[in-house]
């Protein structure tokens, strides 16, 4: 169940560079990739000694810079690039609060400050046979891209790869290529995803027609509330991508863009499939109900048949059973009478039901 | 359940100033706190004395004058101020009636008369463990904030210590950011909320899967009751934060409309999680009639089965009860093939119905 | 239920004034009440000769004229309106027709003839406990407005009072506001009648935990019912005040169209409180119908167990009624040994039953 | 059902005049009249003579001419029509495939071809207790109106008897009035029908409550379908007149924009009409089911209740008919002591029952 | 179940003409068709020298080149025309996976490179009684029309023949009005499923009220199931087309868009018949549930009378079985009375449930 947890109501909103704490030396579960490149040279390395990065100018060869922060515990560090790349309050506090919508918002530049594009995205992920969804938050700027997410996501090793490949489209292109590539990783996440529940929802549907239970149906009513929420994470995630694709940004190149409206059919297609199952769940749902119910009816129907046979019946043999004097109890033909009567009764009992349509 | 009382149809709308009762000494449950700031300098008190308080101007070196006025039975008290700040007849009868949906209305100046922009939100709050709803009606000037309410809200308490704190962004921005700082606090009052949802939604969940009941049900009707009031009250909230972050008024700010964005964004998450909750109390509502339903037709099932197979043993006791001569009831090994044949006849009915998987 | 009868398809639309009957003496129930007033003076004089009325000018002195025409059976006396005022014959169609939706028309002046705004309210009313809607038809002129409805409603003497009220709004303003002010009155209409609803409502909700009936559920049908049709008047009311609000009409001034946007937040608020109360009346519905349910469930549930206790213990006396040698008919012990195991096997039944959860 | 039957996909859309057969000398079911018309004068001739209508000019006093073409299928009367009017090939396959949508498509001229504006309207009609829409394709010029049906629609003789008469608004007007004309014919058709079901809805209602039974709810159904279709049928002609009312073209009038103003008003109350209905009727099939299951449910649980009383009487009589030695049977007082204990019995079940509220 | 299986997460998204594997000299199931056309002459033929077909120039005369190839497992042929006509990475890989949503984008010409249209169309077809459908990418230039497809579909086949007809409008066109040709040929497939549907969706209405069985049931929710999958092929058809036919491009013509208006009105046509059919088998769907609840209904209604009716005869016949002193036991006239009086019994009951309308 999604929940919000915010600081008490009152209380500012946007987080200051400086009421961060202040730095400490303990880098914990914390890490910094920065990876520079340009057409012609790339090179990586894991940021050990925070301060003498960011006293550091990139090497002039540098075309595009990614800072990779993974981990968001360490207040220090967090406090430091904010100062360095003068982020805005209120997007430090987004970045920390990792429950955002995904959504961009443009801070312009003034004077010495660059104009810079905040990217909040929330990538989908399946741990532990439960979703989960974490958030990337991301600042571009002409030829910076600062990344921070709370854990390492499996996705991103193959951007590096490319990156690092001589050549490639991401390695030719600038700083908002880059995000590009991150959200059309993210994006395409949905689709192994979506596989999975359509696999799912084929199975449970051939099993219910074997052998409905109970369980098929709790099954269903689980995967319609996961794809519920991947629906209310896909939507904004759409939004998101439609805006950056459509508006025009001083940081978002013209190709970036041509490339953008891929990830947002991508988008669509996911939203399209999400739907659909949707409502495939729900009619397997249906089907589960009409089938229980008719065999319900049948089951009861029969079993109210048999008992109306033999009530009849019943009373019968209750009557030959007084003790009062009954003429047919004398005679021996009685017995077999008796028993002619009863089999022509349920008979003809039956052959009526039958006549009807009960049967 | 929400209603709206009004004076008779045909009775003039808007309320003059001078048709407010004249004044009286009586200052009751009304407080008026005046807070004048400006980032040097604060300075709040409480006024006692009114008309000392209307007829002096405010002290020079104050940038925002902050007037919070605190009870609405006190006629002559609202008729000074409408009077003072010119406040139009239709506004200060919205801020009288109290049940006005959140809105905002520019009041363009003219001549001497400044233009002021007139903000109604509403406060969500609980008490008695029952919905309410406040209404807050705010009157914007360049460099006056005046509010109205029913009743002192506990969160405008951390409102005025970051005013007295100097150097906070409330104390060196303008009476704009002070709306917005309001705003923020009665928009985020709503999380709390809806986490305690979320939490009764999860025991009503579990509860549910363990003993269903009737007062579950009742529950999740409730909660969803509430949150259709809930989602009543926060849908115009939204509307009116995008206007006042979208629109242009000489009396906001940028810096305001910039913050006014994120509680933009708080106003789409609560929206967000209020129709989750709905669609996961609906889900909740659904797997109960469905764990319902279904025990009971396992109730009627296995028991209609029982009686199914009594009855015709029973037709057979009635059979060898009856009073005319019976050759097997002379047999003395007639007793044990009864009993054989009534075993053996539940028996062959208890293996065919589990043979159709009615069992 | 709702009807419109029209003439038989292919007669021509609009009424021309020389169509309408030619003049007659008889005013029948037919009342034209003329009221003339400026912030000075006010004048209200029933006409009663008709073609005098219309051939005098109306005083110099005043600035605003307010024909009421009340009763639409006369046709002469509509005639000789819309060929003194050159009513165009859609619009005279229409105030004759009754049942069109709420609207407002342009209809450019040309040469000599001036401009007029064609305006068409539905008011709501309850009588004998049943909901109707009247239509008021009016033409606003840059001076003059005429009013036509079919029956004399009581929501328009409180106005005539205003405006005999000397200083007060609604004389120091132009006909455009005596519109609004009539707008306002039939808008008010809805909230008595909706506080009459949620009454009403809150009665069943009680009455149906305390004992549902089937008439309670007709009640809810009849009310939702009823609302849908007060929905259905509202919605257009809306709509017809919105573009009033909103566009500019050389006979609507500034200050009315301000107090307008008030009559539209009332129309906002009905819309509103119908809304709600059709969800709440739904709800209680819903819950009429699982109260219900259950009931019926827990009825059928206990008397079949009751049943299926009594039937394997009514085929044991059947047994021992055989008239066959049974053993245990020979012993003494037999009946209190037959008692006490029908007591075991009923009380062994009700602990497997709750053992179960089916009690 | 509609449907919609198209020659095999591939072929080539649109019919070129010179595709159409060549023409032939039988006119069959085919009657093609023209009616030219001025203020001052009317002419009304049946065309019989094809060839020779077709190549004379249209008399100099004539101020519109239209030519009403009943009957689709001489292909060579349209062939020379087509050719003599240049109508495009896509609007030439539009009237012949006569379940087109409503619509307006405007084929400007171009050179020596004058502009036209084609419009598509449905007209509904019930012929035996069924309901039929004809497809009306008009093209309209500026002095020439050319319609296009299958059958001869009683709606039209109304509009020539208007034409007809000297100084009506049709005989005054251009020919786009003409055009405005027939689509209020067209549209007013709607108004009866709407005003049979109503009376249908109202009976059914009666009936319901009165004496459901299962060939109601069927009629509800069938009532349902009709109301949907008629929504198809409407919402495009809604549009339709919205477009024709609202677009500037230099073949419709102003006069005639005025007018159609008041057809789109019709529209919008037949809607409003068929909502209503739509939603009255899903009101009582509503009702109609619980009413049903209410039924339904009483009549099981007070059988129910009779059975449940006497099973355990008739065990208490099994146990008396025991063949075992049995004190209570030995005294005389048994019978009526018996009849006592099966009276109170029963009584005090039926007051539990009561108490319980089940009866 | 419609699925979308992309490249693992993370991959590059676009595929470069030299990424895609070099030209090998097999052409196996794959047919490329080169048809050159101008008013005045029409060659087709099938290449199978692919070098040599890609470095000769087109003849002089012709004014449309149509390449056409079907399949899509040879990359090195892919890569060809990529390389040739300079396709968009992004745009080949759309071509290659094949499950695009229906979309139109245009790639502008910079340079020598020329502007290009690229559009996806989806056919629908039947194939072995279960829909599919085929992705269809087009490449629209000046003069050139590139289409890439999986298999052969029957509907290019009528277009070849009008192509070779001379004079055909098609032939009289430029290269976008073979691609209108193309779009409605594909959209017109949809109107003989449409026909089938509605066949369908009759009989299976017929079989119903005949006899409803749990099958027909099942083959309703079938078909439910393929008009939403038929209705989310449909929907981004239409949109495609509204755009083409909409907007301004270098390539598309103004005659091709006047025949798209066409298209688009067909394509509006589908949707209003698949959401009538849609509707309709929701109407059968709720009739079945009707008929067989109240079939049920009448069953267990009807079996529970004859229960409840023999019940007390037999508690009757079991008090006279019992074994104490009964008086009546001893009377000759019992059994007769007894008989009389269960007669009588038994009749009463059955006047009392047909007087409470329960017969």
């Amino acid at each position: 169940m999604p929940r919000v947890t915010m600081p008490p109501p009152g209380t500012a909103a946007g987080i200051e560079a400086d009421e961060l704490p202040t730095p400490s030396s303990d880098l914990g579960r914390f890490t910094v990739t920065c990876v520079d490149y340009s057409p012609a040279q790339v090179e990586v390395h894991d940021v050990t000694d925070l301060d003498d990065f960011l006293t550091h100018h990139r090497p002039a060869w540098c075309s595009v810079r990614w800072i990779d922060i993974v981990g968001l515990s360490q207040m220090d560090v967090i406090r430091a690039f904010a100062v360095k790349y003068q982020l805005h309050p209120l997007a430090v506090e987004d970045v920390l609060r990792t429950v955002e919508r995904p959504k961009s918002e443009d801070f312009p530049g003034s004077g010495d400050q660059p104009g810079r594009l905040f990217v909040v995205a929330r990538a989908i992920d399946q741990r532990d046979g439960r979703l989960h969804s974490e958030q990337v938050s991301m600042f571009l700027g002409r030829t910076t891209l600062l990344t921070f997410q709370a854990v390492q996501r499996s996705d991103t090793e193959p951007i590096r790869q490319r990156i690092r490949t001589a050549g490639s489209r991401l390695r030719e292109n600038d700083a908002s290529f880059l995000l590009y590539s991150l959200l059309d990783g993210i994006v395409d996440r949905y689709f192994p995803l979506l596989e999975a529940y359509s696999e799912r929802l084929e199975d449970l549907e051939e099993e219910l027609l074997d052998r409905p239970s109970q369980e098929t149906l709790q099954q269903i009513h689980a995967i319609k509330r996961e794809l519920m929420l991947l629906r209310r994470a896909a939507w904004p995630m759409r939004e998101l991508v439609a805006n950056l694709q459509r508006d025009k940004h001083e940081c978002l190149s013209e190709t970036s863009q041509t490339y953008l409206r891929d990830v947002y059919d991508h988008c669509g297609q996911i939203i399209d499939l999400i739907e659909t199952y949707r409502e495939v769940a729900n009619a397997i749902a249906e089907t589960y109900i009409s089938v229980v119910s008719n065999r319900t009816n049948d089951v009861v129907k029969v079993l109210t048949i048999i008992g109306t046979i033999f009530i009849p019946l019943t009373f019968l043999a209750g009557v030959y059973g007084m003790n009062m004097p009954i003429p047919e109890n004398q005679s021996a033909l009685a017995y077999p009478v008796f028993w002619a009567a009863c089999i022509a009764l349920s008979g003809g009992m039956l052959l009526w039901f039958r006549h009807r349509g009960w049967l």
